[in-house]
Protein backbone atom coordinates (compact mmCIF):
# COMPACT_ATOMS: atom_id res chain seq x y z
CA UNK A 1 0.00 0.00 0.00
CA UNK A 2 1.00 3.33 -0.91
CA UNK A 3 1.72 6.62 1.06
CA UNK A 4 -0.41 9.11 0.55
CA UNK A 5 0.42 12.41 1.74
CA UNK A 6 -1.73 15.66 1.36
CA UNK A 7 -0.07 19.28 1.17
CA UNK A 8 -2.15 22.04 1.68
CA UNK A 9 -1.64 26.17 1.83
CA UNK A 10 -3.24 29.54 0.66
CA UNK A 11 -2.20 31.05 -2.53
CA UNK A 12 2.01 31.86 -3.36
CA UNK A 13 2.28 29.87 0.56
CA UNK A 14 5.29 27.43 -1.19
CA UNK A 15 2.53 24.61 -1.36
CA UNK A 16 3.95 23.46 -4.68
CA UNK A 17 7.80 24.16 -4.35
CA UNK A 18 7.39 22.36 -0.67
CA UNK A 19 5.60 19.01 -2.05
CA UNK A 20 8.45 19.32 -5.54
CA UNK A 21 11.23 19.40 -2.94
CA UNK A 22 9.57 16.16 -0.91
CA UNK A 23 8.74 14.60 -4.02
CA UNK A 24 12.42 14.84 -4.62
CA UNK A 25 13.82 13.55 -1.61
CA UNK A 26 11.79 10.19 -2.31
CA UNK A 27 13.12 7.89 -5.11
CA UNK A 28 12.83 8.66 -8.82
CA UNK A 29 11.65 8.28 -11.60
CA UNK A 30 9.38 11.44 -10.64
CA UNK A 31 5.88 11.84 -12.56
CA UNK A 32 4.41 15.10 -12.26
CA UNK A 33 0.18 15.04 -13.04
CA UNK A 34 -1.05 18.63 -14.04
CA UNK A 35 -4.85 18.73 -13.59
CA UNK A 36 -4.34 21.90 -15.18
CA UNK A 37 -6.06 22.99 -18.69
CA UNK A 38 -3.71 26.10 -19.69
CA UNK A 39 -6.42 28.67 -20.32
CA UNK A 40 -5.02 31.77 -20.29
CA UNK A 41 -1.72 33.63 -20.62
CA UNK A 42 -1.63 33.72 -16.57
CA UNK A 43 -1.61 30.12 -16.50
CA UNK A 44 0.97 29.75 -18.96
CA UNK A 45 3.27 31.73 -17.48
CA UNK A 46 2.81 29.45 -13.93
CA UNK A 47 2.85 26.69 -16.23
CA UNK A 48 6.12 27.59 -17.69
CA UNK A 49 7.61 29.00 -14.65
CA UNK A 50 6.91 25.28 -12.64
CA UNK A 51 8.30 22.94 -15.58
CA UNK A 52 11.42 24.94 -15.20
CA UNK A 53 11.67 24.40 -11.74
CA UNK A 54 11.54 20.82 -12.41
CA UNK A 55 13.62 21.05 -15.72
CA UNK A 56 16.82 19.31 -14.41
CA UNK A 57 15.51 16.35 -12.84
CA UNK A 58 14.20 13.18 -13.61
CA UNK A 59 10.55 14.01 -14.28
CA UNK A 60 8.21 12.96 -16.70
CA UNK A 61 4.69 14.98 -17.04
CA UNK A 62 1.52 14.03 -17.47
CA UNK A 63 -1.74 16.35 -18.18
CA UNK A 64 -5.11 15.15 -16.70
CA UNK A 65 -7.52 17.70 -15.68
CA UNK A 66 -10.36 14.90 -14.80
CA UNK A 67 -9.62 10.81 -14.40
CA UNK A 68 -6.98 10.86 -11.52
CA UNK A 69 -8.01 7.44 -10.64
CA UNK A 70 -7.42 6.22 -14.11
CA UNK A 71 -4.06 8.61 -14.42
CA UNK A 72 -2.65 6.89 -10.67
CA UNK A 73 -3.26 3.47 -11.75
CA UNK A 74 -0.84 4.08 -15.46
CA UNK A 75 1.84 5.34 -13.67
CA UNK A 76 2.41 2.18 -10.98
CA UNK A 77 6.10 1.72 -12.08
CA UNK A 78 6.83 5.25 -11.16
CA UNK A 79 8.00 5.04 -7.35
CA UNK A 80 6.85 9.00 -6.78
CA UNK A 81 3.66 10.36 -8.61
CA UNK A 82 2.99 14.48 -7.50
CA UNK A 83 -0.38 15.37 -8.37
CA UNK A 84 -1.10 19.19 -8.83
CA UNK A 85 -3.47 20.45 -7.40
CA UNK A 86 -6.86 19.07 -6.73
CA UNK A 87 -7.87 22.76 -6.38
CA UNK A 88 -7.83 22.65 -10.25
CA UNK A 89 -9.39 19.03 -10.16
CA UNK A 90 -12.60 20.34 -8.43
CA UNK A 91 -12.97 23.03 -10.91
CA UNK A 92 -12.70 21.29 -13.76
CA UNK A 93 -15.21 18.20 -12.05
CA UNK A 94 -17.78 21.27 -11.81
CA UNK A 95 -17.28 22.63 -14.77
CA UNK A 96 -17.72 19.19 -16.65
CA UNK A 97 -21.28 19.19 -14.60
CA UNK A 98 -22.51 22.44 -15.04
CA UNK A 99 -21.79 22.02 -18.67
CA UNK A 100 -23.76 18.65 -18.90
CA UNK A 101 -26.64 20.45 -16.39
CA UNK A 102 -25.77 18.01 -13.61
CA UNK A 103 -24.20 20.36 -10.69
CA UNK A 104 -21.61 18.81 -8.92
CA UNK A 105 -22.53 17.53 -5.10
CA UNK A 106 -20.28 16.99 -2.28
CA UNK A 107 -21.76 13.50 -2.75
CA UNK A 108 -20.39 13.37 -5.86
CA UNK A 109 -16.85 14.60 -4.54
CA UNK A 110 -17.20 12.22 -2.30
CA UNK A 111 -17.51 9.65 -4.79
CA UNK A 112 -14.86 11.08 -6.75
CA UNK A 113 -11.93 11.34 -3.87
CA UNK A 114 -12.99 7.73 -2.86
CA UNK A 115 -12.00 6.46 -6.57
CA UNK A 116 -8.85 8.55 -6.20
CA UNK A 117 -7.91 7.25 -2.94
CA UNK A 118 -8.19 3.86 -4.12
CA UNK A 119 -6.29 4.09 -7.07
CA UNK A 120 -3.47 6.11 -4.54
CA UNK A 121 -3.68 3.11 -1.98
CA UNK A 122 -2.78 0.93 -4.61
CA UNK A 123 -0.10 2.33 -6.42
CA UNK A 124 3.21 0.82 -5.04
CA UNK A 125 4.60 3.90 -4.84
CA UNK A 126 3.89 7.82 -2.83
CA UNK A 127 1.55 9.69 -3.95
CA UNK A 128 1.79 13.59 -2.86
CA UNK A 129 -1.74 15.45 -3.81
CA UNK A 130 -1.55 18.97 -3.89
CA UNK A 131 -3.96 21.20 -2.49
CA UNK A 132 -5.50 24.48 -2.08
CA UNK A 133 -7.24 26.04 1.33
CA UNK A 134 -10.05 28.40 0.24
CA UNK A 135 -12.30 28.67 3.00
CA UNK A 136 -10.64 31.01 4.72
CA UNK A 137 -11.98 34.69 3.47
CA UNK A 138 -15.25 36.13 3.79
CA UNK A 139 -18.12 34.30 2.49
CA UNK A 140 -18.38 34.98 -1.17
CA UNK A 141 -21.12 36.84 -2.84
CA UNK A 142 -20.99 34.52 -6.31
CA UNK A 143 -22.86 30.86 -5.31
CA UNK A 144 -20.58 29.18 -7.70
CA UNK A 145 -17.81 30.88 -5.51
CA UNK A 146 -19.29 29.16 -2.37
CA UNK A 147 -20.21 26.13 -3.94
CA UNK A 148 -16.27 25.53 -4.82
CA UNK A 149 -15.45 26.35 -1.70
CA UNK A 150 -17.36 23.71 0.01
CA UNK A 151 -16.99 20.70 -2.88
CA UNK A 152 -13.08 21.55 -2.21
CA UNK A 153 -13.39 21.99 1.07
CA UNK A 154 -15.26 18.21 1.57
CA UNK A 155 -12.92 17.25 -0.99
CA UNK A 156 -10.10 17.63 1.51
CA UNK A 157 -11.11 16.30 4.60
CA UNK A 158 -11.77 13.19 2.66
CA UNK A 159 -8.14 13.23 1.44
CA UNK A 160 -6.52 14.47 4.91
CA UNK A 161 -8.88 11.25 6.31
CA UNK A 162 -7.21 8.96 3.75
CA UNK A 163 -3.83 10.52 3.85
CA UNK A 164 -0.72 9.36 6.24
CA UNK A 165 0.93 12.78 6.08
CA UNK A 166 -1.30 16.09 6.12
CA UNK A 167 1.04 19.21 6.14
CA UNK A 168 -0.32 22.70 5.51
CA UNK A 169 2.11 25.19 4.35
CA UNK A 170 2.08 29.07 4.74
CA UNK A 171 5.31 31.54 4.14
CA UNK A 172 7.15 28.55 2.36
CA UNK A 173 6.95 26.53 5.80
CA UNK A 174 5.56 23.36 6.76
CA UNK A 175 3.21 22.97 9.66
CA UNK A 176 2.14 19.29 10.10
CA UNK A 177 -1.21 18.50 10.98
CA UNK A 178 -0.90 14.36 10.83
CA UNK A 179 1.87 12.48 10.25
CA UNK A 180 2.02 8.75 10.63
CA UNK A 181 4.47 6.59 11.17
CA UNK A 182 4.44 3.50 8.69
CA UNK A 183 4.26 0.53 10.36
CA UNK B 1 -16.12 27.29 36.59
CA UNK B 2 -16.67 25.39 33.38
CA UNK B 3 -14.41 24.53 30.74
CA UNK B 4 -14.62 27.12 27.95
CA UNK B 5 -13.26 25.38 24.28
CA UNK B 6 -13.13 27.20 20.96
CA UNK B 7 -13.39 25.53 17.85
CA UNK B 8 -12.23 27.60 14.63
CA UNK B 9 -11.72 26.89 11.15
CA UNK B 10 -12.11 27.72 7.66
CA UNK B 11 -15.39 26.61 5.70
CA UNK B 12 -15.96 23.37 5.43
CA UNK B 13 -12.76 22.41 7.17
CA UNK B 14 -14.85 20.04 9.27
CA UNK B 15 -14.92 22.62 12.09
CA UNK B 16 -18.61 21.47 13.55
CA UNK B 17 -18.19 17.85 13.34
CA UNK B 18 -14.44 18.43 14.74
CA UNK B 19 -16.66 20.38 18.09
CA UNK B 20 -19.68 18.08 17.85
CA UNK B 21 -17.36 14.37 18.43
CA UNK B 22 -15.62 16.59 20.81
CA UNK B 23 -18.89 17.21 22.26
CA UNK B 24 -19.76 13.56 22.29
CA UNK B 25 -16.96 12.13 24.14
CA UNK B 26 -17.69 14.28 27.06
CA UNK B 27 -20.83 13.48 29.64
CA UNK B 28 -24.27 13.58 28.09
CA UNK B 29 -27.04 14.97 27.82
CA UNK B 30 -25.84 17.79 24.98
CA UNK B 31 -27.45 20.96 24.26
CA UNK B 32 -26.81 22.15 20.79
CA UNK B 33 -27.20 25.54 20.46
CA UNK B 34 -27.93 26.74 16.41
CA UNK B 35 -27.85 30.29 16.33
CA UNK B 36 -28.77 30.33 12.52
CA UNK B 37 -32.00 31.66 11.56
CA UNK B 38 -33.03 29.72 8.98
CA UNK B 39 -33.50 32.27 6.31
CA UNK B 40 -32.90 30.76 2.54
CA UNK B 41 -32.74 26.73 1.07
CA UNK B 42 -28.94 26.60 1.46
CA UNK B 43 -28.97 27.19 4.88
CA UNK B 44 -31.94 25.06 5.32
CA UNK B 45 -29.93 21.97 3.78
CA UNK B 46 -27.12 22.80 5.71
CA UNK B 47 -29.30 22.96 8.77
CA UNK B 48 -30.76 19.71 7.69
CA UNK B 49 -27.67 17.74 7.56
CA UNK B 50 -26.22 19.03 10.78
CA UNK B 51 -29.32 17.56 12.23
CA UNK B 52 -29.47 14.20 10.88
CA UNK B 53 -25.82 13.68 12.00
CA UNK B 54 -26.85 14.63 15.37
CA UNK B 55 -30.32 12.71 15.62
CA UNK B 56 -28.83 8.92 16.92
CA UNK B 57 -27.58 10.89 20.16
CA UNK B 58 -29.06 12.34 23.51
CA UNK B 59 -29.19 16.15 21.82
CA UNK B 60 -31.29 18.63 22.80
CA UNK B 61 -31.19 21.36 19.92
CA UNK B 62 -32.06 25.15 20.93
CA UNK B 63 -32.32 28.33 18.34
CA UNK B 64 -31.10 31.17 19.81
CA UNK B 65 -29.54 33.72 17.40
CA UNK B 66 -28.90 37.09 20.09
CA UNK B 67 -28.90 36.15 23.26
CA UNK B 68 -26.15 33.34 23.64
CA UNK B 69 -25.59 34.80 27.78
CA UNK B 70 -29.07 34.33 28.54
CA UNK B 71 -29.58 30.85 26.47
CA UNK B 72 -26.11 29.40 28.33
CA UNK B 73 -27.79 30.28 32.25
CA UNK B 74 -30.90 28.37 30.93
CA UNK B 75 -28.85 25.03 30.21
CA UNK B 76 -27.10 24.75 33.45
CA UNK B 77 -28.51 21.30 34.01
CA UNK B 78 -26.63 20.13 30.82
CA UNK B 79 -22.93 19.19 31.41
CA UNK B 80 -21.82 19.75 27.81
CA UNK B 81 -23.66 22.47 25.45
CA UNK B 82 -22.24 23.55 22.20
CA UNK B 83 -22.92 26.72 20.43
CA UNK B 84 -22.78 26.48 16.67
CA UNK B 85 -21.81 29.76 15.56
CA UNK B 86 -20.00 32.38 16.45
CA UNK B 87 -19.60 33.72 12.69
CA UNK B 88 -23.45 33.43 12.79
CA UNK B 89 -23.58 35.16 15.83
CA UNK B 90 -22.00 38.31 15.01
CA UNK B 91 -24.02 38.11 11.61
CA UNK B 92 -27.19 38.50 13.56
CA UNK B 93 -25.79 41.17 15.90
CA UNK B 94 -24.41 43.33 13.00
CA UNK B 95 -27.80 43.04 11.19
CA UNK B 96 -30.20 43.97 14.33
CA UNK B 97 -27.78 46.80 15.27
CA UNK B 98 -27.73 48.13 11.42
CA UNK B 99 -31.48 47.83 11.10
CA UNK B 100 -31.57 49.91 14.42
CA UNK B 101 -29.49 52.49 13.25
CA UNK B 102 -26.56 51.96 15.66
CA UNK B 103 -24.12 50.41 13.61
CA UNK B 104 -22.18 47.41 15.82
CA UNK B 105 -18.90 48.64 16.70
CA UNK B 106 -15.72 46.24 18.18
CA UNK B 107 -16.40 47.80 21.88
CA UNK B 108 -19.94 46.93 21.48
CA UNK B 109 -18.77 42.68 20.55
CA UNK B 110 -15.93 43.35 23.50
CA UNK B 111 -19.22 43.46 25.85
CA UNK B 112 -21.33 41.30 24.47
CA UNK B 113 -18.49 38.49 24.49
CA UNK B 114 -17.68 39.51 28.16
CA UNK B 115 -21.36 38.83 28.80
CA UNK B 116 -21.25 35.53 27.19
CA UNK B 117 -17.65 34.35 28.50
CA UNK B 118 -19.39 35.37 31.91
CA UNK B 119 -22.40 32.85 31.21
CA UNK B 120 -20.26 30.22 30.07
CA UNK B 121 -17.99 30.35 33.20
CA UNK B 122 -21.15 30.53 35.73
CA UNK B 123 -22.25 27.34 33.70
CA UNK B 124 -21.01 23.89 35.55
CA UNK B 125 -20.36 22.04 32.54
CA UNK B 126 -18.12 22.39 29.49
CA UNK B 127 -19.31 25.18 26.41
CA UNK B 128 -17.80 24.70 23.28
CA UNK B 129 -18.30 27.50 20.49
CA UNK B 130 -17.31 27.14 17.14
CA UNK B 131 -16.53 29.89 14.85
CA UNK B 132 -14.87 30.68 12.04
CA UNK B 133 -11.58 32.31 10.06
CA UNK B 134 -12.71 34.84 7.45
CA UNK B 135 -9.41 37.22 7.93
CA UNK B 136 -7.32 35.28 5.81
CA UNK B 137 -8.43 36.42 2.12
CA UNK B 138 -7.77 39.77 0.28
CA UNK B 139 -9.45 42.60 1.73
CA UNK B 140 -13.17 42.74 1.03
CA UNK B 141 -14.66 45.54 -1.33
CA UNK B 142 -17.63 45.48 0.54
CA UNK B 143 -17.43 47.84 3.36
CA UNK B 144 -19.40 45.63 5.51
CA UNK B 145 -18.17 42.72 4.83
CA UNK B 146 -14.81 44.40 6.31
CA UNK B 147 -16.50 45.46 9.35
CA UNK B 148 -17.81 42.06 9.88
CA UNK B 149 -14.39 40.24 9.69
CA UNK B 150 -13.15 42.99 12.14
CA UNK B 151 -15.70 42.18 14.29
CA UNK B 152 -15.50 38.33 14.22
CA UNK B 153 -11.67 38.46 14.42
CA UNK B 154 -12.08 40.77 17.93
CA UNK B 155 -14.83 38.34 18.84
CA UNK B 156 -12.38 35.27 18.24
CA UNK B 157 -9.88 37.43 20.20
CA UNK B 158 -11.59 37.68 22.81
CA UNK B 159 -13.21 33.86 23.19
CA UNK B 160 -9.57 32.52 22.84
CA UNK B 161 -7.78 34.68 25.77
CA UNK B 162 -10.48 33.32 28.14
CA UNK B 163 -10.95 29.82 26.60
CA UNK B 164 -8.91 26.69 28.31
CA UNK B 165 -8.44 25.28 24.85
CA UNK B 166 -8.53 26.59 21.43
CA UNK B 167 -7.82 24.47 18.40
CA UNK B 168 -8.20 25.69 14.85
CA UNK B 169 -9.13 22.95 12.35
CA UNK B 170 -7.85 22.88 8.97
CA UNK B 171 -9.07 19.51 6.34
CA UNK B 172 -10.76 17.76 9.16
CA UNK B 173 -7.67 17.98 11.64
CA UNK B 174 -6.90 19.56 14.68
CA UNK B 175 -4.06 22.39 15.62
CA UNK B 176 -4.05 22.83 18.86
CA UNK B 177 -3.37 26.86 19.78
CA UNK B 178 -3.93 26.66 23.13
CA UNK B 179 -4.26 24.11 25.55
CA UNK B 180 -4.44 24.68 29.62
CA UNK B 181 -4.42 21.64 31.92
CA UNK B 182 -7.03 21.35 34.61
CA UNK B 183 -5.72 22.41 37.89
CA UNK C 1 23.62 40.00 12.91
CA UNK C 2 20.54 40.84 13.84
CA UNK C 3 17.35 38.75 14.75
CA UNK C 4 14.70 39.03 12.21
CA UNK C 5 11.43 38.03 13.43
CA UNK C 6 8.29 37.69 10.88
CA UNK C 7 4.66 38.17 12.41
CA UNK C 8 2.24 36.66 10.11
CA UNK C 9 -1.67 36.51 10.31
CA UNK C 10 -5.29 37.24 8.71
CA UNK C 11 -7.10 40.40 9.47
CA UNK C 12 -8.13 41.05 13.23
CA UNK C 13 -6.39 37.85 13.92
CA UNK C 14 -4.02 39.90 16.69
CA UNK C 15 -0.83 40.18 14.94
CA UNK C 16 0.06 43.69 15.66
CA UNK C 17 -0.44 43.58 19.42
CA UNK C 18 1.61 40.06 19.38
CA UNK C 19 4.32 41.69 17.28
CA UNK C 20 4.20 45.08 19.64
CA UNK C 21 4.27 43.07 23.02
CA UNK C 22 7.18 40.67 22.01
CA UNK C 23 8.54 43.81 21.16
CA UNK C 24 8.20 45.39 24.37
CA UNK C 25 9.58 42.09 25.82
CA UNK C 26 13.05 43.25 24.22
CA UNK C 27 15.22 46.17 25.11
CA UNK C 28 14.28 49.74 24.38
CA UNK C 29 14.53 52.31 22.77
CA UNK C 30 12.02 50.34 20.37
CA UNK C 31 10.84 51.73 17.12
CA UNK C 32 7.63 51.74 15.45
CA UNK C 33 8.18 52.42 11.29
CA UNK C 34 4.79 52.63 10.01
CA UNK C 35 4.14 51.35 6.52
CA UNK C 36 0.69 52.90 5.82
CA UNK C 37 0.00 56.54 4.46
CA UNK C 38 -2.89 57.66 5.85
CA UNK C 39 -5.60 57.80 3.03
CA UNK C 40 -9.17 57.40 4.65
CA UNK C 41 -11.04 57.79 7.77
CA UNK C 42 -11.27 54.10 8.53
CA UNK C 43 -7.13 53.83 8.43
CA UNK C 44 -6.82 56.93 10.11
CA UNK C 45 -8.99 55.53 13.09
CA UNK C 46 -6.60 52.57 13.15
CA UNK C 47 -3.60 54.27 13.16
CA UNK C 48 -5.22 56.47 16.05
CA UNK C 49 -5.90 53.15 18.02
CA UNK C 50 -2.19 51.53 17.11
CA UNK C 51 -0.51 54.56 18.34
CA UNK C 52 -2.21 54.83 21.62
CA UNK C 53 -1.74 51.35 22.31
CA UNK C 54 2.00 52.60 22.22
CA UNK C 55 2.00 56.07 24.09
CA UNK C 56 3.12 54.67 27.42
CA UNK C 57 6.32 52.98 26.27
CA UNK C 58 9.36 53.99 24.98
CA UNK C 59 8.38 53.86 20.99
CA UNK C 60 9.32 56.57 18.65
CA UNK C 61 7.16 56.24 15.59
CA UNK C 62 8.44 57.03 11.24
CA UNK C 63 6.87 56.88 8.73
CA UNK C 64 8.45 55.19 5.53
CA UNK C 65 5.42 53.81 2.91
CA UNK C 66 8.72 52.69 0.67
CA UNK C 67 12.24 52.84 1.32
CA UNK C 68 12.27 50.39 4.31
CA UNK C 69 15.66 49.59 3.56
CA UNK C 70 16.77 52.69 4.23
CA UNK C 71 14.77 53.07 6.89
CA UNK C 72 16.58 49.98 8.90
CA UNK C 73 19.86 51.73 8.09
CA UNK C 74 18.83 54.68 9.94
CA UNK C 75 17.52 52.72 13.25
CA UNK C 76 20.81 50.99 14.00
CA UNK C 77 21.10 53.01 17.33
CA UNK C 78 18.06 51.75 18.47
CA UNK C 79 18.01 47.80 19.65
CA UNK C 80 14.33 46.73 18.60
CA UNK C 81 12.74 47.74 15.69
CA UNK C 82 8.92 46.88 14.83
CA UNK C 83 7.95 47.25 11.25
CA UNK C 84 3.96 47.37 10.89
CA UNK C 85 3.60 46.39 7.97
CA UNK C 86 4.93 44.48 4.74
CA UNK C 87 1.00 44.22 3.44
CA UNK C 88 0.93 47.92 3.32
CA UNK C 89 4.27 48.03 1.85
CA UNK C 90 3.63 45.66 -0.87
CA UNK C 91 0.91 47.20 -1.86
CA UNK C 92 2.43 50.79 -1.80
CA UNK C 93 5.02 49.30 -4.10
CA UNK C 94 2.40 48.05 -6.51
CA UNK C 95 0.54 51.24 -6.36
CA UNK C 96 3.91 53.20 -7.10
CA UNK C 97 4.77 50.43 -10.23
CA UNK C 98 1.54 51.11 -11.73
CA UNK C 99 1.72 54.77 -11.75
CA UNK C 100 4.69 54.53 -13.27
CA UNK C 101 2.98 51.90 -16.02
CA UNK C 102 5.42 49.35 -15.01
CA UNK C 103 3.60 46.95 -13.00
CA UNK C 104 5.35 45.29 -9.92
CA UNK C 105 6.32 41.54 -11.16
CA UNK C 106 7.35 38.84 -8.40
CA UNK C 107 10.96 39.48 -9.40
CA UNK C 108 10.67 43.15 -8.44
CA UNK C 109 8.97 42.05 -5.42
CA UNK C 110 12.26 39.47 -4.32
CA UNK C 111 14.97 42.17 -5.59
CA UNK C 112 13.05 44.78 -2.67
CA UNK C 113 13.24 41.91 -0.04
CA UNK C 114 16.87 41.14 -1.13
CA UNK C 115 17.50 44.82 0.04
CA UNK C 116 15.39 44.89 3.28
CA UNK C 117 16.58 41.55 4.31
CA UNK C 118 20.38 43.18 3.85
CA UNK C 119 19.35 46.07 6.12
CA UNK C 120 17.78 44.18 8.81
CA UNK C 121 20.97 41.91 8.53
CA UNK C 122 23.15 44.73 9.30
CA UNK C 123 20.88 46.22 11.69
CA UNK C 124 22.61 45.07 15.54
CA UNK C 125 19.34 44.54 17.02
CA UNK C 126 16.43 42.92 16.45
CA UNK C 127 13.86 43.56 13.30
CA UNK C 128 10.15 42.38 13.39
CA UNK C 129 8.33 42.65 10.67
CA UNK C 130 4.69 41.70 10.52
CA UNK C 131 2.71 40.75 7.54
CA UNK C 132 -0.48 39.58 6.43
CA UNK C 133 -2.27 36.57 5.07
CA UNK C 134 -4.09 36.80 1.96
CA UNK C 135 -3.90 33.91 -0.23
CA UNK C 136 -6.70 31.87 1.94
CA UNK C 137 -9.42 32.66 0.55
CA UNK C 138 -11.71 32.07 -3.16
CA UNK C 139 -9.38 33.16 -6.23
CA UNK C 140 -9.99 37.12 -6.61
CA UNK C 141 -12.43 38.23 -9.48
CA UNK C 142 -10.41 41.62 -9.31
CA UNK C 143 -6.83 40.91 -11.45
CA UNK C 144 -4.94 43.85 -9.37
CA UNK C 145 -5.90 41.83 -6.61
CA UNK C 146 -4.79 38.71 -7.70
CA UNK C 147 -1.61 39.87 -8.21
CA UNK C 148 -1.17 41.52 -4.63
CA UNK C 149 -2.08 37.91 -3.13
CA UNK C 150 0.91 36.79 -5.26
CA UNK C 151 3.38 39.29 -4.57
CA UNK C 152 2.78 39.26 -0.97
CA UNK C 153 3.01 35.96 -0.70
CA UNK C 154 6.18 35.78 -2.29
CA UNK C 155 7.63 38.67 -0.09
CA UNK C 156 6.69 36.52 2.78
CA UNK C 157 8.08 33.88 1.35
CA UNK C 158 11.63 35.71 0.48
CA UNK C 159 11.72 37.06 4.73
CA UNK C 160 10.42 33.72 6.47
CA UNK C 161 13.74 31.99 4.96
CA UNK C 162 15.90 34.63 6.13
CA UNK C 163 13.91 34.97 9.31
CA UNK C 164 14.70 33.72 12.48
CA UNK C 165 11.62 32.89 13.81
CA UNK C 166 8.27 33.05 12.11
CA UNK C 167 5.03 33.23 13.50
CA UNK C 168 1.20 32.81 12.27
CA UNK C 169 -1.10 34.25 14.95
CA UNK C 170 -4.52 33.19 15.28
CA UNK C 171 -7.51 34.17 17.50
CA UNK C 172 -4.54 36.27 19.37
CA UNK C 173 -2.69 32.95 19.72
CA UNK C 174 0.86 31.93 18.25
CA UNK C 175 1.28 29.04 16.23
CA UNK C 176 5.41 29.00 15.61
CA UNK C 177 6.55 28.11 12.10
CA UNK C 178 10.18 28.42 12.87
CA UNK C 179 12.19 29.00 16.04
CA UNK C 180 16.32 29.13 15.32
CA UNK C 181 18.06 29.04 18.36
CA UNK C 182 21.10 31.83 18.78
CA UNK C 183 24.28 30.13 18.27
Amino acid sequence: MSRLILITGGARSGKSAFAQQLAESLPGPHTYVATSPVTDPEMAERVRKHRLARENHDWQTLEEPLDLAGTLARTEDCPTVLVDCLTLWINNLMYRATNNRQPLTEEDVEEHCRAVIGAAHQHPGTVIFVTGEVGLGIVPENREARLFRDLLGRCNQSLAAAARQVTLVACGLPLHLKQENTP
